[in-house]
């Protein structure tokens, strides 16, 4: 077997221009141009090996998909997932997918104002000191960076293990007076969660019985006023 | 050892006047009259053997406590530990207590509107039954009526070790866009949390390690533009 050096997994990145982008700062506002199209874009910050995004954007052709993670190896273990997610015959990739190489601190770099409709923060490093709570990607400067990057019906879907993490998160949404909704504590209490895309880590965790934590937070203004509307049709809040 | 049968019980509870109520929708509206001063009213809904309630009051006399349960036989029981927190010579109990007999179901024909400046609903019964999710004490229906009872600074203070019944009650105070802060999934992990009071039921479940879960609810208009503030000045929120 051959082994690939860091060099050569630069060079198999920077060779599939189809799906990975190495300067996803220089796309920033023109996202629509580079899918060809002005369908709702849907980010996962810190997308690991890439099975939720590649799987959601087979599932979802309705949407657009980035997937965001920082490291070489990663993203080229993605690309990898989405062409057999893909299952072409050419072996290309989903064309509604784009995995981009980014540190997600820079992440108001590569997206311009309302050009988000999606941001999954799927089992985010924990960083359980307390010195490192900044770096959490739900401290509350993330999440006002994200509502800034969000459109008018942006949502924030979250989901990890870390009791401490989301315990952390769920404070950091409710001083940000951001509206949440379907709040889990035990998301696999009941067996699989329908509409529930699995990724590396929670097939890891969910397999060793630990409970996984879940939210979704309701950024866009209409997205508000419909979930609202929802819940006094079902005479819960007035 | 004589035993005590149900109506011993009855008389035990009936001829404590100073400290037990058997008729407290009588005292609607009223309770400051009761109390003989305008102290703040706290009060425990389902208070069972009255630890928390007897303490509190013991500790905290600037406020009135009402506990409230619907058992003759732990209705004693919070008597005689009321009175043993207060180590009074006379046998008396805090002055600033009262334990009232009721079903927390009708608790609107016990208080008037804005009579209540806090409710703790401490390890309340978690109906873990789909069926039965009406008799919980944080569904909505229950939340709207504490909310009517509540002053321009109510609060309501709530902690279990129920994560069926904490998922649920998260979900139901953000249906009802209520203001949540300092929750936690795991009061007891870094050892006794400062300020709090345990309960019976807390006892036992934090001396068997399971996660204590807590929350606070942030209700009247006073109370919430000073939470609001808080925040402002601590820079988390704009
Ligand atoms: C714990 S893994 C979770 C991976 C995947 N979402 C899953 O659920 O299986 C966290 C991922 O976030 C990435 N990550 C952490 N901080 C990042 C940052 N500042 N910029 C980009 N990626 C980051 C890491 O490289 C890692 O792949
Ligand atoms: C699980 S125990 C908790 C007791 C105590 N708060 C503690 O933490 O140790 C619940 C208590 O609520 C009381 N309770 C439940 N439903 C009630 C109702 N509808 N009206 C009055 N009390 C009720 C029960 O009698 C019981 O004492």
């Amino acid at each position: 077997m051959r082994l690939r050096g860091r060099k050569g997994i630069r060079e198999t990145i920077e060779r599939q221009t189809d799906l990975i982008v190495l300067d996803p700062q220089n796309w920033k506002g023109r996202w629509a141009e580079r899918f060809g199209n002005d369908k709702p874009i849907h980010v996962e910050l810190g997308m690991g090996k890439g099975k939720f995004i590649s799987e959601m954007s087979v599932l979802h052709p309705e949407w657009n998909f980035i997937g965001v993670d920082m490291y070489d190896e990663l993203i080229r273990r993605a690309g990898d997932k989405a062409r057999a997610a893909a299952g072409r015959e050419d072996g290309g990739a989903p064309d509604n997918l784009a995995l981009a190489l980014f540190n997600i601190e820079r992440i108001e770099d590569m997206f311009a104002e309302g050009e988000l409709r999606r941001i999954y923060l799927n089992f985010s490093d924990p960083w359980p000191k307390k010195k490192h709570a900044r770096r959490r990607l739900t401290h509350p400067a993330f999440l006002a960076k994200y509502a800034r990057m969000l459109d008018r019906y942006g949502e924030i879907h979250f989901k990890t293990d870390s009791r401490s993490l989301f315990e952390f998160s769920l404070n950091a949404f409710a001083d940000m007076n951001i509206r949440l909704r379907n709040i889990s504590l035990d998301l696999h209490k009941d067996g699989p969660a329908p509409d529930n895309v699995m990724t590396e880590y929670e097939t890891k965790f969910a397999g060793q019985d630990m409970p996984i934590h879940r939210l979704e937070a309701v950024i866009g203004e209409d997205a508000l006023a419909e979930h609202v509307d929802r819940l006094k049709r079902q005479g819960v809040t007035s």
